[in-house]
């Protein structure tokens, strides 16, 4: 069985094991005062080519959106997002949980618009009783989308206007960075990143990391924010194996290096279903392809090759979703080719 | 520079690196859906002598209490600690950040003790105001207690009689279960554990793990707790990670025979700190010890043995920690044997 | 100046002033321990023809809202409203901020529909991740409705199914139930609606009370309720305050007498712009009627009638708010037809 | 039967009474903008000497504590109380439920002391793990006391002291305000306490009004204030009847007379027991007087008398509150003398 499920069904790249291995008996200071995650943070931040950003470690995804959020926003405030944006759907109600509104807006194709988000903030404070509402108090995005696509460099300064506009702090979930950097559609670097927001995440979980997600405030830190870590149980004890793991990714460039290879993968991987006459459900120019899958390529994949069904439609097909990642390789691809109807 | 500052100064136990390495590439579904996880489960509930048992692994420890007590409680209650216990001091208000007041009773070298319990409880429920305040809601303590101590199994058995009579869960923190439990001060083991509460957790992340710890519902786990994990931002992605980490700690009984050498070693460190003639600050059977260093020994170890400060008297000595774990050696204890004065 | 922006612009109904004098001297305990509370409560099982319920008096509708709905919500559950419901929009996010999502369906002049519900309540258990996401844990619809609107006796039994269906418990936000009971549009009785839900309240506030809101559980109350409304902060210490109040709205049946006359009011309002040929922005039965008025006739009740202005039309019209109360007088809608162009 | 059980067991000062009979059919708009607070407030800050001030009005104390803790504290921080402190013990955890801890000092007759406040503040800022703990965020104290006693000037000005050393707002929390500035041990007067601290409130509930308390930021509220007292349920939609009764109290000083009043009958009290040779249980200076009651007193004014009994002591006795009010008059003092043996 050949699994194209999601992106993280591998453990973590070799160089992340061998590096455990070398410093395993170094002893260090636990929370992240170790000397690789100190590193770890000077290499992130030439990597942005932001100096002036703080840099932390935390362990999984949901809990570094719902401390990023928590830490940003004043009590009567909520976390605008689209309305598929991962905060407001599958993270279990985690930012609410810290007393906090998402508040949404529509989404095409997993985007949000920079001129609808413009009108509800206009429309928001031409309300004569806003201050019976929740406030927007920072704006939340992902990037790549949970459907895959990729914000453009226009898009997201047109964005970023409107957050400086009303002063909203604009936070990117970077959960799959490295898949959307290296898509051959994506139109920024990781610096140019650095300048387009406040704070964003560069996520470690699905590119090639056991666990880990970094999180770069660009222009410094909320005040406690290591405190705010700790009350969040997101403060990993051996900080060391989060340092140790994103201080090899930045070295060399191993990060976009490996998210190459996932999106050479998925490119492989649309070109195939495409080639043998597949629709897709929309057009994703990173690491997830979602497809419309016929009950014939259901029944001759079953058993050998795994991957999600996001909705059956109507007529027999499913939206499927198919993964690529770090741990791709060609010989699964290879596989799929020969399988597939 | 040799450190007994905590017991999570190195990686993990060799054998956990080389299970991560064997499974790397195997791919397998997250969250906790892996075949890892599944066995390292079944593994702990064989230990444990309790087939009944649900059991969770998450990822810190911070983590692991606020889920745990939240999960357990009704808004209007609250958790009752020692004051001394690690929710009521250490983990930065995260049980109150999810709502709940930690009620503290009078700790006794890190204790609590049953008698006081029964006499709170009934002292609570005769104030005509109850209904004003923060009710009970469960019982915490910790094996070993943040000052190594351990709790005799009579002792256990009557605060678990006290919190059986007013219909209170009881928790038992075993962040440094191992290490309590290999005590030769120690008269209960797993199986008995599991009968003398209604949660516990089985701490990786100090005895051997990377990161990690089990949690244990004896008798069933509360309604929606994975969900409450998720929320919590306490669900791993790659649940794998503490999966084979679980399931290399629970084959062979690896968990107990290293926990077994750290306190070999922390009795070697408390015969050499007596046999030179210094002070215990209180006498722990655990591998925490508690020394009171005079200036002359502090001057002899800078700069070569590091160990944690708890408080400086007034007469020049100070309250010392030193801490021995999974990965002490005796080569370590004979290091610091020729330094000491 | 005549004010038609709400239904809350004068103190209270004559009759609870005078028994607030009458009583005024009389020693009575604190928080709801007194004799008309307890009257009072007495009084509205039976017009509710329930004598199972248990009934409570708070002080204001966001927070008997957030007090309800936190007490009957599983930590990861959410409350499922209409997108316009009072909840989700202008209680500034009071139930989120006690760590509980509001999750919105479609609304159709601000009502629900039951088979809207319950194809959400399929599709949601239908998701494979279900468990990653806020589960429905209520039901919360306001009758009237945000915009005035009310449920048919068949709507409201076609909601409490699915409720059933999904053991989902229903609550009827009753801010304004006197203006929905006594609407000639209404189909349902007061004890009609205590076997149609699970717990709905009795506004004071807007018909006719300084302030109060009754809370009544239809099948008795959640455990520790009381003690959920004092941390909440809606523990009134002069409960006889709600109590007296509450007694005489149910003597006699004042409550339903007063509601009566508002409903009478609004009818000659509505037919009033009708008959000058305005349109109605949408068909109210109740006290809340919105017009899209003219710009002529806005400069013409300039400065003489207040009203509340939603939106302003492209085409220069606005729709606008005039709501009537126990307290409108038949002077004050003529003194409107005379300015009315 | 008398009662002495409390200082809310009457309605409301005829004056309060008579002024929503005079105002009631005026058509003010809802939420606070209503003439008579706007008013109200103005007398407040002359009375206090604070033009600077923002005043607003809430319902009760529970809910007036918790949104001023809350809207002062970073989520990290606590607020510093006596054990004592009403917030520590008879709110149900408010504080906590809004997720901030409060953090406990020695009390003494009720009060906290400057040089331990100090103390505590010092040490934890000494302790090498602080951003592990919750920090330090506000001060609260009672004036008076829950014990009935007062601060000196020179005593809070110590407490402010230690403070503005550490930039935390001090939190005067005046439910009994009155009481204890009318108290002949008083040193302070209303525009004193406007120096004294940051924020404080005017009890009205215990002191002549059906219910409401005034907050005072003596330097300005925070951000988002009116919308944070939304979020926590506080805001009443009738603000008139807040703003009414704070404008009775503060015309021609009848805060201040009628809290004379109760001073006066207090001390009556406290003649008569001490007269009669009762032991005090603490000696009072304001309107709560704790008297040590023998099993023949209590019999003798069994039915006839009611009081607050907090404990019951091996000797027989009794440790009993007995509190006057604005509403207690020289007739029932007498009785109550009659009846004591």
């Amino acid at each position: 069985m050949i699994s194209f499920t999601c992106d993280y069904t591998e453990g973590a790249h070799p160089a992340i094991l061998e590096a455990l291995l070398q410093t395993n008996m170094d002893q260090q200071p636990g929370y992240g005062a170790d000397v690789y995650t100190e590193h770890a943070k000077a290499l992130i931040k030439e990597a942005c080519a932001c100096p002036r950003a703080d840099v932390f470690f935390l362990v999984g995804g949901t809990q570094t959106n719902s401390t990023i959020i928590a830490s940003l926003l004043h009590d009567v405030e909520g976390a605008v997002a689209a309305e598929t944006g991962h905060i407001a759907v599958h993270e279990a109600g985690a930012v609410e949980y810290t007393g906090h509104k998402v508040l949404t807006l529509p989404q095409h194709q997993g985007k949000m618009e920079a001129g609808e988000l413009k009108a509800y903030l206009e429309r928001f404070y031409a309300d004569g009783s806003f201050d019976h509402m929740v406030f927007p108090g920072l704006v939340y995005l992902s990037f790549p989308t949970e459907y895959g696509t990729l914000y453009s460099k226009a898009e997201l300064k047109a964005i970023q206007a409107v957050c400086r506009e009303y002063k909203l702090p604009l936070f990117i979930d970077g959960a799959r960075l490295g898949y959307g950097l290296m898509s051959p559609a994506c139109d920024i670097s990781l610096a140019d990143l650095a300048t387009l927001c406040d704070v964003f995440t560069i996520g470690g979980t699905k590119v090639g990391a056991l666990c880990g997600e970094a999180v770069v405030f660009t222009g410094g830190a909320p005040r406690h924010f290591f405190t705010t870590v700790k009350q969040h149980g997101a403060l990993l004890a051996k900080g060391r194996l989060l340092g140790i793991q994103f201080e090899t990714l930045f070295t060399d460039g191993l990060y976009l290096k490996i998210a190459q290879g996932a999106i050479e993968r998925a490119m492989e991987l649309r070109q195939l279903f495409i080639g043998k006459g597949y629709e897709l459900f929309l057009d994703s120019p990173t690491n997830q392809q979602f497809v419309l899958l016929t009950p014939v390529a259901a029944a001759a994949l079953e058993g050998k090759v795994a991957y999600e069904v996001w909705e059956r439609l109507p007529d027999g097909r499913s939206v499927t979703r198919f993964a690529t990642s770090w741990a791709t390789t060609t010989e699964q691809i290879a596989a799929l080719a020969a399988l597939l109807p």
